[in-house]
């Protein structure tokens, strides 16, 4: 009864915000930047301070319109999404994912998001950044499994994203052998390319990882046992870390994240 | 003294609580969520903030009253059991264990829970998530071993929580190795089967751990005795981290911890 | 000067804070509690907040004779020991050590003493926990070692608090190689029985550690010796991790811890 | 259209920041502190405290012209150079880079940094140090690999800070074998060369790491595929630490960062 | 400018705190207290918290005036140095170096020192202790080492602390093993003798280190050598921990120290 009333209260906010978005440029092109290489993805994890829950309903509500207003702007050029993390990941509370072909767009908007009534409001707590790449290995693969990798995988609503640090042996290892060992990867994941979609970012120099591994799936169970299987395979003898820390959250559209920060 | 006529206070308050709680929803089939597979578990456990201990008596009964209601709504969907931490762990107070089929359930009980007034007290300090499954090795092990582990264990006061990371070794190993080196390990745990009640929970991909294992006992000592054999047998030499954080705290029902919240 | 009126100030609050005490029950068989295996005893490093240095003079001397009322209170149950850190270990100000027959009491004493005025200024930083054992060894040394064992050893003001974590390795050697080391490490020690007193505590699955040792002594030249003298010996290889945090203080009775805090 | 608003604000403001600047002292030899051996390159990255933004227009711009000054100030002894972390860097939100022939101008300048009103809400989270020195081993270099090395590299907007730890065998190691190991470094690394500038501080000492490296770079891209080629050669396998943390920002005049802290 | 009349006002002030330095009483044995064995040496790194740059100037006074009150007080028992670290530490603004035939007057004058109106505003970051004693292998070295020993060195104004942890492997060499790697050791540092003053506290025990290194010289880059001549011995591969924290500073007579303190 408590939660519907807020619930109410709301759904006029958003109707509001509706408003906001009508009047927003046309998107950056979405398709091209989430599946091109060369493109830079970067995944921002934020806690919201203690003091935001206190402010009363209308500042959030006038502070939340501003956010949408900042991320509309962005769209143009940025492809930005939303996930929510509180409950599921320690110390962060909300992730973005922003897509660009020039990391200082990305920053732009960072900053203005930080600047923005509701960012003050917010601790940075994971900033990963990688580069999108023509697949390394996969050239060489076999016709038919090249052929599994091209059908579509389902989505969310669940998302984790893992850093993973290869050790000094992996890089010293010669072309070929580590292509053969990514073949063994792929063919053990293959089972659940259909359940859990993947998105590979190459990270190495541009922070303390060598990749960011996104995830996104319907099935958690299914997810397990894919990393499961990934454990297996000896590439994964050359994970100088995993995870440590990895996030794990569910897709929300901006208005779905604004009605839980409006709560 | 002092302690006494707070407590006599506390007496009064539990009674408005139990009015609130007259009116809830049937709880969730606890039982098949407590024992089925394929149950994820979620394990959070908060750190109070200052505050807390500095707002007036009433507020306090109050927030606690929302608190209740928050958890009562939710026993439909979820089983939601709590736990002292204070004084027997670091840097923690409560500890939340929630079994839901869906995490995105946990995740938005958990969402409610902050966004009450209590909750907003609330620091996220450790968040374990694991999926229980049917056994993997107990089906190849003797019928004498098997009928054992069918006898009911004791439980509480005492509930510990320790994460495990088994190294890159272990999931190279085939599966026939593993499962020798199980029958192993719980032949070794098999005399503590009656004091100590063992879960185990699934984590690999969904946390940095591997398993989150929980365990309930009134005989810590029995306890001890039963992670002393564990660390005799030879799987115990794939633990790449055992605990770190290990959480120590005592089984309390809601009503308890709203006892001690209330002081 | 200043400080020689400020300590005029306290000695009045002490008189004030004995009548309170005059009242309380009967302590625990303390020297049973000290001395008798099966005990739990609890390491609590407590940091105080800014808060409390800019309270006014009476409202500390109020909380701290509330703080001495909460104390007394559990000494019929527990053996409470109270230390001065601050200004010898990081992060932390004062430590409490508590020995009880059952965690929960000791738990409950905690929850106590942080709902109180003072414990609501308390962070807590560190929690060791350990149960005291019948000597594993000992029954098959030698009987001149035996005997010397037996002497009495000399205590404070210093004590100091080392958590060791042994490696796989340890736990996997059989019993009398375990017994042969552990032998080497008593004669190691032997020359410092005397002027350092040490307790040990078995810590394993209840924390992140496998032993609790606490050392008192007058000479810490001699403390340091000793430690010395048993990194050198065998059975040293085997830790894992020694210290991280070590805790470093002097032994204040609760009165003298008063007067400090009151400061 | 907010942010238009905001940006015609800062225009004014910077005007007057303007006038203040025509006043400073003539800059320090900036190209000698830059390109000569002897001296001293520190990095302090600053996070910025939530109360910084709550402060209203005129107060900040007040502080930041104060800040102009203080840099401005120090321009006679010191070259002074300033990135923006935020949205590309954990936990940091400024970058300052200082060259100086002795540290205690270096520091002279960060406290009074820290103890204008603009300092006052920055924290220090990282501090890196480092000495320039004449090649060690590139005398020792083919004649045409020389030659190659003193091609101009083109500059920024990107700068990323890397610092590394070698191993004990790494300085274990006779000269010679270390020569011809940092050849093959330095032969990898050539093909980018033009696109990335480097400049390489010797910090071993004077911190926990042995080195401090700086990349500056338009293209991200080519920046990430020199730091694969080094990976590859042997002389990483005795990184012992690599980045943790790396610094990931963008170059910013001054007065460009004075516009995005005035927001 | 500005600057300049922040340092007249602190001019007038440094003479009133003269006055107060007049009256207290004859300084402890310093140069006993530093050059004999047996004496304990404490390293404290303190962080000054925000409150204190916004206390207005008088008040910030009247508190540096205690803070010299409780220093002088001490100076009869104990030989106390003070440093800048602001700057060119992380996470640390001062730090304080106590040396005392007994730790527990250190304590006391720490307790103090905290307890003081401008000790309200620092909070402990690192404690390092270490005990002197009569060089270990010294005496078995060949006449001429001896000799050149015993030459003076230059002092500051730069200060490095570098604590160090010795692997188990060191502990288990028997004592002429060590000895040798010592000399190594030691003719490879002679040739900075003369620049760079060193002294040696050994902490084992006392704390998670076994030596603290303090060096103090004009000439940071002559340390860096004998830095890296240390790395090449053999006995530096026993290191297990070097630095982490490394303090970096430069020595501030108390006087100055408030100087800093008072802008």
């Amino acid at each position: 009864m408590i939660m519907n009333s807020l619930r109410g209260g709301i759904a006029c906010v958003l109707f509001v915000l509706g408003c906001v978005t009508a009047s927003t440029a046309p998107a950056a092109d979405r398709d091209k930047l989430l599946s091109e290489p060369g493109v830079y993805g970067t995944f921002v994890a934020f806690r919201i301070d203690a003091d935001w829950g206190k402010l009363d309903h209308p500042t959030r509500i006038a502070h939340l319109t501003v956010l949408k207003g900042v991320v509309e702007q962005y769209r143009e050029k940025l492809a930005i999404d939303t996930y929510l993390l509180r409950g599921l990941s320690e110390h962060a509370d909300l992730l973005v994912r922003v897509h660009a072909t020039e990391l200082k767009d990305t920053q732009q908007f960072l900053v203005d998001l930080q600047a923005s009534p509701f960012g003050k409001h917010l601790t940075t707590v994971v900033v990963f950044h990688g580069l999108t790449k023509k697949a390394n290995y996969v050239p060489g693969f076999p016709d038919n499994l090249k052929n599994d990798l091209k059908a579509a995988s389902e989505s969310g609503p669940y998302a984790i994203v893992i850093p993973i640090r290869k050790d000094a042996d992996w890089w010293a290892l010669p072309q070929e052998k580590r292509a053969a060992m990514m073949q063994e990867h792929t063919e053990a994941a293959l089972p659940y390319h259909k359940t859990v979609k993947r998105k590979l970012y190459h990270a190495t120099g541009l922070e303390d990882f060598d990749f960011i591994t996104y995830f996104e799936t319907a099935k958690l169970d299914e997810f397990q046992s894919l990393i499961l299987s990934l454990n297996k395979v000896k590439e994964a003898r050359h994970n100088r870390r995993f995870g440590n820390p990895t996030l794990v959250g569910t897709v929300r559209s901006l208005d779905q994240l604004i009605e839980v920060l409006a709560q």
